[in-house]
């Protein structure tokens, strides 16, 4: 079919593949590369290959980090004996934005799905069975995503840190800050009743 | 902050200036990039550069071309007496698609925009009319976008065509192939039922 040329088909294929990106979003990236800068454009892909190279995950708690270790893990003023659980290094992004959290954490890498096939040792529990283990953890939060799947790993967390003397919290299920109680769905408000407090 | 690395802060930053993806969605690009191999990276950013290198636009109709001439100029079946002219690349491909079409084309490259401050001048209407001037053109067919922009680059057209001995036409604008007549829009059915024909 004449249309796009070759190099542009091919651009278009490689943004296609990216998720949530359909045949007509992929079009108009690559039109918008196509009346970028040839300095802009080499940039851009420079970046891409930069990335790459450069960004890893740190080796004690899975977060992405371009050193062995991330920013959190070798920063000295937090406080290494409380470890926030959560599914992905975008947890610890969302986080960390929030502001208030002073602890470290521990990325799973995933969430434990039977639909999809993913068990205990797909994601990175044995690894935190060895951070807990090797000592000087008091508090495992759990950050899990509050979806199928993730209240799953919660459980199954909750369970396997029973036989560690430690104190074991999820945060807080409820109604959003900002949003009225009205619109709430039912199985928030059930949450959020289930998890009122005494103030 | 602490979060992501500076590399993918970076690449997050270009696919945020693409048209149509936020913050969130580029976040999810660059995480799609993290998780490509090495090799489909580099084949992506190659690719970038490739287009940008070897795509550029053909010195007749200004479509897309790897060459001077794009793919439909240099095509010796193509009836060059048939020009119809379009705003931008992506109608070529869109009406190539459909199929019926032998002729060649013409890109404006845009379309009048008062609001914008997008006269003749900025669009390829000279270049369009010293194609006429050159000879061997026997029709024109309007083909540029049904709305405000588009109907008054069809018009300015249609009257600046009228000096010269040609067909001119527009392509049809009605009730689409496989749409309802209850749903169609005001504009659309009173267009459908100006543009009617014996049948």
């Amino acid at each position: 079919m004449a249309g796009y040329t070759k190099s542009m088909q091919a651009l278009i294929e490689h943004f296609h593949k990216m998720p949530g990106v359909g045949h007509k979003s992929a079009e108009r990236m690559a039109f918008h590369v196509l009346k970028l800068s040839i300095s802009d454009a080499e940039a851009f892909a420079s970046s891409i290959i930069k990335m790459k190279e450069t960004t890893g995950f740190c080796k004690i708690c899975n977060n992405l980090s371009e050193g062995l270790q991330c920013e959190i893990c070798q920063d000295l003023t937090r406080d290494k004996s409380i470890v926030c659980v959560v599914e992905g290094p975008n947890d610890i992004i969302a986080i960390e934005r929030s502001g208030g959290y002073r602890g470290v954490y521990h990325v799973l890498m995933g969430a434990l799905s039977p639909l999809e096939g993913i068990g205990p040792r797909d994601i990175r529990v044995k690894e935190l069975l060895d951070r807990i283990k090797a000592g000087g953890i008091k508090e495992i939060i759990i950050a899990t995503d509050c979806d199928m799947d993730g209240e799953a790993t919660a459980l199954y967390l909750m369970k396997l840190l029973k036989e560690f003397n430690l104190k074991v919290t999820q945060i807080a299920h409820g109604v959003p800050v900002g949003s009225n109680v009205e619109y709430a769905d039912q199985a928030t408000l059930a949450r959020a009743m289930e998890g009122r407090r005494v103030i």
